[in-house]
């Protein structure tokens, strides 16, 4: 079958990395070759700009180097990582990818949304996510499980009230785009968050199974 | 007078430094507030930035993130302190800006040169320098006086080849905008060089206070 580039994207907490795990085993239980990423970062130099990305002391980073920034990390790690793994065969599954750009920077701070099309369009190309699986929860009980796992980093520091405006921008891109964003939700149990995850793959593995 | 953007540009052991240390003297001289600045860089980020552009190491950065690294310093650079500088009367100096973009990243490395064009729409807007003096001399005879000045950086490693193409990017580019960019022939003493900027900024200089 051909390759697919999949991405998990969700608010704090919503378990990306656990349910992201699930689905490569999930892929890989059925032959595929799978390579994992993250955004912002995946190669060493995006790394490098994640870090000054989250640095608490950039408090006085403007917004349009914030966004460049993010789609410089996101050029290198499609030009680094991504379009090479699709390209050799195999698929490609990404913490995170733009949607949440359009989720934290345009809904969240209140970027131009203009301006992150404009950059979509100058890095990527064409190039999209075959499937987003948005794994969506109540900001509330996001925040208490990110709170959980140590200091809360500069983006997490934000206000409450910036959470849910990410989420409502998720799910708005979500109904905007039903064919390509499938909306989990991650606010019940681990094994129930996972059933989800299943049915999707298993409803899209057919259709692309019909397509290869 | 109105306060006014400057930026010094040429290859590789042009005297840009010197040659603006001169010209802001000639400022200050005339009761101009005058801040120097530099890119990449002049702001605490956009050196960090800087830094990710120049390391030796970065041999695997793409021709795509390297292009957004420089604009998201730029970005930094025009919100931190070059549109603050303007607003609050100050002229600013800067060694190198854009016409570097333009001659490194797409005449030097063959950069889509409609890349750059969007970039700079979208991070500057309708700013450009109201005055850029291009310090122009043979590519050799840079050379040699910039490898007098210690190691070569990543960008200095590159072909001579590499540095015709930039050269001859400034000077189109130059041709390009007669009413902005002078070309000033740094081959020759500094003394006989700062004449000509002398001559230059007089012109310029009459030309300013008719608009004022």
């Amino acid at each position: 079958m051909q390759s697919r580039f999949i991405t998990f994207e969700g608010g704090e907490g919503a378990g990306k990395s656990s349910n992201m795990a699930f689905v490569a085993d999930w892929l890989r239980a059925r032959g595929v070759e799978v390579v994992c990423s993250r955004e912002p970062g995946g190669t060493e130099l995006a790394e490098q700009i994640r870090e000054l990305l989250l640095a608490p002391a950039q408090g006085e980073m403007s917004d349009g180097a914030e966004l460049l920034l993010i789609f410089a990390a996101r050029a290198q790690h499609l030009a680094e990582k991504i379009q090479p793994a699709l390209a050799a065969g195999s698929w490609v599954l990404c913490d995170r990818f733009t949607d949440a750009t359009y989720a934290y920077q345009g809904g969240g701070r209140g970027l131009s949304v203009d301006k992150i099309r404009r950059l979509e369009q100058l890095v990527q190309g064409d190039l999209r996510p075959d499937l987003t699986l948005l794994l969506d929860l109540p900001v509330a009980v996001g925040m208490q499980r990110a709170g959980k796992r140590g200091d809360l980093d500069r983006i997490e520091q934000q206000s409450l009230d910036f959470f849910e405006r990410i989420r409502t921008t998720y799910l708005q891109r979500a109904a905007d785009a039903p064919e390509r964003i499938a909306v989990v939700d991650a606010s019940c149990e681990l094994v129930a968050v996972q059933q989800q995850l299943q049915r999707v793959l298993e409803q899209r593995w057919a259709l692309w199974e019909k397509e290869k």
